[in-house]
């Protein structure tokens, strides 16, 4: 099991009874809703993911971006996503139970994220299902969006995570 | 427009009859499949990538992932998708038209991409539908998947670009 590595983030109001150490597939009960955050990003941070990944003139070149389809820089969509995921990564999924992820339903940016936006994370239990084949884990449908702080969506998903079940106490 | 940065990458089969410097929406066509590539995935930036966005265990971690649900270190899903992207604008979105894209359909990966896989992708235009609102644009659907050299996909998904069309002569 990793460090912990929150510095900048926290709980924006109810959470787990259990910290992401202590967590299993039982925790996770549909309806639950919790918010993260908060996380400045920076013009450096997203050229910097864009170069690598998405260089696309509006995700990579300022000067130009202003004259462009979103009238500046905007963040590459997968940064977008890269972002919600580590918010989901430090809070929300277990560091224990984790099994992976199949996917994602779809992926939709409502509106673009902007340099010096900051971001929290919301991510809401939708379905918690055992799995028939293997009764020592189960999958669980969360929604997740990732929300500026003039509550522009900047990322909405819904994810699946494979987790464990608690072990049973001997 | 930015310059080309090409390098490691190039069309494995047929490609556009046009460089992605002269692009536009016509020249999506549907049906028409594309593969580009191949990029060699190291430890390393599989490491990078996850300690920054997505620092589970079995992405971070080689020793501790070998034990782990996956037998060893895997990149994170996002990762996948953020190697299918790059080739993407590398070698099939316009670098002159490319107005953005809504989202993505849902975003799975039936196999794990591993430290040492070589990657190519595949694109296949599903659809290209001019924009009612906005005659001077138009959207193109595009299948992509990310594939290993054993053909196993590490990334599947649907995604939607908005695109110009050419100018016209005058």
């Amino acid at each position: 099991m990793r460090e912990p590595r929150i510095v900048t983030t926290r709980a924006l109001g109810p959470d787990f009874a259990v910290g992401p150490a202590e967590r299993y597939f039982e925790d996770y009960v549909p309806g639950a809703l919790y918010e993260y955050g908060e996380r400045t990003v920076s013009e450096r941070e997203i050229i910097e993911f864009a170069t690598a990944f998405d260089p696309q003139d509006f995700h990579v070149d300022a000067a130009g971006a202003a004259a462009g389809p979103f009238g500046g820089l905007i963040a590459s969509g997968l940064h977008s996503a890269a972002l919600a995921m580590r918010l989901l990564t430090d809070h929300y999924i277990s560091w224990v139970a984790s099994l992976g992820s199949p996917g994602l339903d779809a992926l939709t940016w409502p509106a673009p994220l902007r340099p010096g936006d900051r971001v929290r994370l919301r991510a809401q239990v939708l379905e918690a299902r055992g799995s028939a084949s293997k009764p020592e884990r189960g999958i669980v449908r969360t929604r997740v969006q990732l929300l500026t702080d003039r509550d522009a969506i900047v990322v909405e998903t819904t994810m699946a995570n494979l987790l464990a079940r608690r072990p049973s106490s001997p």
